[in-house]
C-alpha cells in the first residue's frame, strides 16, 4: 500500500497544489518581461502581508538569513542591542548579534515566559535595536510585539521583529505598530517551499545603517536592485513563482481572514488536547494560535512520541527543542491547514499515547476539537 | 497561440522535466528519515561533481552567498587577497572582498583576457587567497584553473575557485589539481532551479579560517550539521529533491561524457556563428564551452537583437554586460542541452540579424552546427 504522508510541523509546513503547480514550472530568465511582472507583483502583494509601504526585501536565503541581515545591516561591533528571548529562536538572535561583535544585553526568560514591555523599556535604554520574536516557535508562545515594540520606540532604539513562523498566521501591523523591521520566510504561514527569507525596513531603520562587513544581504544593494524590478543576484524564480501563487491565495478571502481562521485551528487543537486529559505547554490564549506545544504524559517521552507518529502513522510533529527535549511535542498549524488536520493529528497523539502506555481519555479529542472550531466561528 | 518559449542563457538554465517533477513534490520535513536520506545521497553526489573527497557545504542561496562565504570564512580585515578578474564576475569578486575589508589587490585584466598564470606567481606572494574564476560568464572566457591554482598554491596562496557556471560543464578536478575553495550553484549545468549554492573546502583551508563576522554562512556550522545529517537551518527541501535528481542525471553517463557534451555544443554553436559570417568575442577554443559571446554585426546594436529574440520569437539569451553592453549577445549552452537548442538559436539569431537589417550569410548555420557537432563525436 501506498502509505499517506501528514506534516504537521510548524515549518517547513504543506504547501497547496497551485504553489507546487506554480513552482514546477519551466525556468523563465530574471530578467525577462515575465519574471519582472510576476517580481513586481509578489514584492506588491509582501507589502500588503507585512502590512506596510515600505519595500519588503527578498533574499534567496532561510529566515536566518533574513535575521543575519537586520544585524549586518543595523549592528556595528561594540555597539549595544537587546536581544529578548524565551526560546530557541531567541537564542539565535543572541548567537547572531554575539557573531557580529555587537554589545549584547541577553533579557533572557525561562523557555515559555512570555516576554514583557516594562522590562524592555528598562533594560533597553542605550540599545541601538531591540531584537524580539514574535512567535517563539520552540514554545508556542506569541508575544505581545506591539507593547514590545512600542516599549523598545520609547527609549530610542530600532524595534526588530522575527515573524518567521507568524506572518499571515497572527496580526502583525508593521507600519500602525512602528515595527523598524519584520523578517520572515516563505516555509510557514506563507505555505511556499523554504528558500525565500523576507525582511521589510522601516524609514528610521534606513536612516541609521551599520558599517558591518556584508555583501549578499546588503541591504541597500537590495533594495537598488528592486526598485529597478531587478534582484541584486539570481533569484530562486521557482520559489519566487510559489510564493507569488501562495500570496494571491492568502489575499483573496484577507488576512483578516487568514488570522481568525488561525484563531480556530488553534481553539480546536488545544480543546482536543486538553479532552484527552493532556497538559497544554504553551499558553491557552488566542494569540498563540501558531503552534500548540504539548507535555507528554507521566512516564511517557514526548520523542517517543513523534518517533511513533512518523514511524508507524505517517504522521510529522516537532519534537521538543533544548531544554523542552523529551519533555514536550509539538503540533503546528500554520499556513496551509483545516480543521481535518487538527483532527488527524489529535486522532494519531490519541493512537500513539494508547500504544505509548500514557494514560488518555480516549473518544473525546476529535469531537470536541470540532465543537471548538464550530464555536469560535464567530471570532473577530 | 501558445508561444513556445527557449531559454538560452547562461543561468538559470533550462530544467528536465524529472527535476521539475521532484521540486513539485510535497513538503518533507528536513529532520525525518526520508529527507536525511536524500540529503546524504545528495551530498554524497555532489563530492562526486565536485571531485573532491571533502564535505561539499549546502546553503539556501545564489551563487554569490558561497562566494561571500569564502571571503568571510578565510580573510580578515587587512589581509591581502589576490583577484584575478577578467569581466563582471571577477570583479564581484573584489567588491565581496573589499565589502569585508580585505587588502584587496587585483589583477585586472581587460575583459575577455585569459589570466595567466606567471601574473599569479608574481603577484600573489603574501596573499592570504587568491580568488578566481573558471568560466567568466560575462565574457565566454574558461580559465586554465589547473595552473592558475598551481601559481596559487607556489606563492603560499589559497586557491578559492568560482565555477558557478563550469562546474558539471568542464572539468574541475578539485582535490587532485589542489583547488582549496570550489564555489557553485544549482542552476546552471546542475540542472536544477536557482537557490542553491555550495562551497567544497580543502584541509589547508579549514585549517586557515578567519575572524570575519558571520552566522548565516558559518562553515563550520555548516560542516557540522552536515556531518549529522541535518542542516544548520531549513534547508530549501524542494530544491535539494531537484538537485539530488539532477545529479543522478549528470552522473548516470559520467562526468567525462558531460564534458564531450559540452565540447561539442560550443564546437557546434561557434561553427555556426562563424558560419553565418559574424565575429566571435569570445575565445575559439574547447575549453571556453560553456557560453558564446557573439559581437552583433556593424550596425546592429546587440541589445535589440536580445530583444527582438526575446520579444518576437519567444528566444532567451543573454546581452552583453558592463563594457560588452550592446557590443555581444550571449548564447548560454549548458546543463540541459542539445544540439537542436544550439541549431534553434543560430535559426533565431539568424532571423534576428536579418529583421535587423544585419549583413549575415543565410542557410548556412544549422547545417556547419550539426556538422561541426558530428565531426566532434570522438571528442575526448
Amino acid at each position: 500500500m501506498v502509505s499517506k504522508r501528514y506534516l504537521f510541523t510548524p515549518g517547513p509546513t504543506p504547501v497547496p497544489p497551485e504553489v507546487l503547480a506554480a513552482i514546477s514550472q519551466p525556468i523563465i530568465h530574471h530578467r525577462g518581461a515575465d519574471f519582472r511582472a510576476l517580481y513586481e507583483r509578489c514584492l506588491q502583494r509582501l507589502r500588503e502581508v507585512f502590512r506596510t509601504e515600505s519595500e519588503v526585501l527578498m533574499f534567496a536565503a532561510s529566515g536566518t538569513g533574513a535575521m543575519e541581515s537586520a544585524v549586518a545591516n543595523l549592528c556595528a561591533p561594540g555597539e549595544r542591542v537587546l536581544v529578548v528571548s524565551a526560546g530557541y529562536f531567541g537564542e539565535r538572535w543572541a548567537a547572531i548579534a554575539r557573531a557580529y561583535g555587537c554589545d549584547v544585553d541577553e533579557l533572557r526568560y525561562e523557555w515559555g515566559a512570555m516576554p514583557a514591555a516594562e522590562d524592555v523599556a528598562e533594560r533597553g535604554r542605550g540599545a541601538k535595536a531591540v531584537l524580539l520574536t514574535q512567535s517563539e516557535t520552540s514554545t508556542g508562545v506569541v508575544a505581545d510585539v506591539q507593547a514590545l515594540t512600542a516599549a523598545a520606540r520609547h527609549v530610542g532604539a530600532l524595534a526588530v521583529v522575527d515573524a518567521v513562523s507568524s506572518l499571515g498566521a497572527v496580526p502583525l501591523e508593521t507600519d500602525a505598530w512602528g515595527v523598524d523591521v519584520v523578517i520572515s520566510g516563505s516555509q510557514k504561514a506563507l505555505m511556499t517551499p523554504p528558500g525565500l527569507a523576507l525582511v521589510s525596513v522601516s524609514d528610521a531603520a534606513w536612516a541609521q545603517l551599520s558599517s558591518s562587513p556584508r555583501f549578499y544581504f546588503d541591504w541597500e544593494r537590495t533594495r537598488t536592485a528592486q526598485a529597478r524590478l531587478d534582484a541584486a543576484f539570481t533569484p530562486a524564480v521557482s520559489l519566487v513563482a510559489g510564493l507569488d501563487v501562495a500570496l494571491g491565495l492568502l489575499l483573496h478571502d484577507g488576512l483578516e481572514s487568514a488570522f481568525a481562521h488561525h484563531v480556530r485551528l488553534g481553539r480546536a487543537c488545544r480543546a482536543g488536547v486538553k479532552a484527552m486529559g493532556l497538559e497544554l505547554f504553551s499558553p491557552d490564549d488566542d494569540r498563540s494560535s501558531v503552534v500548540t506545544a504539548i507535555h507528554a504524559p507521566d512516564g511517557v517521552d514526548a520523542n517517543e512520541v513523534v518517533a511513533l507518529l512518523r514511524d508507524r502513522h505517517g504522521i510529522t510533529v516537532a519534537p521538543g527543542q533544548g531544554p523542552l527535549k523529551g519533555k514536550v511535542f509539538r503540533i503546528g498549524h500554520i499556513g496551509w491547514f483545516d480543521v481535518f488536520d487538527i483532527t488527524t493529528a489529535l486522532a494519531g497523539v490519541e493512537l500513539a499515547l494508547v500504544e505509548l502506555g500514557g494514560d488518555v481519555e480516549r473518544g473525546v479529542a476529535v469531537t470536541r476539537a470540532l465543537e471548538a472550531f464550530e464555536e469560535a466561528q464567530t471570532v473577530r
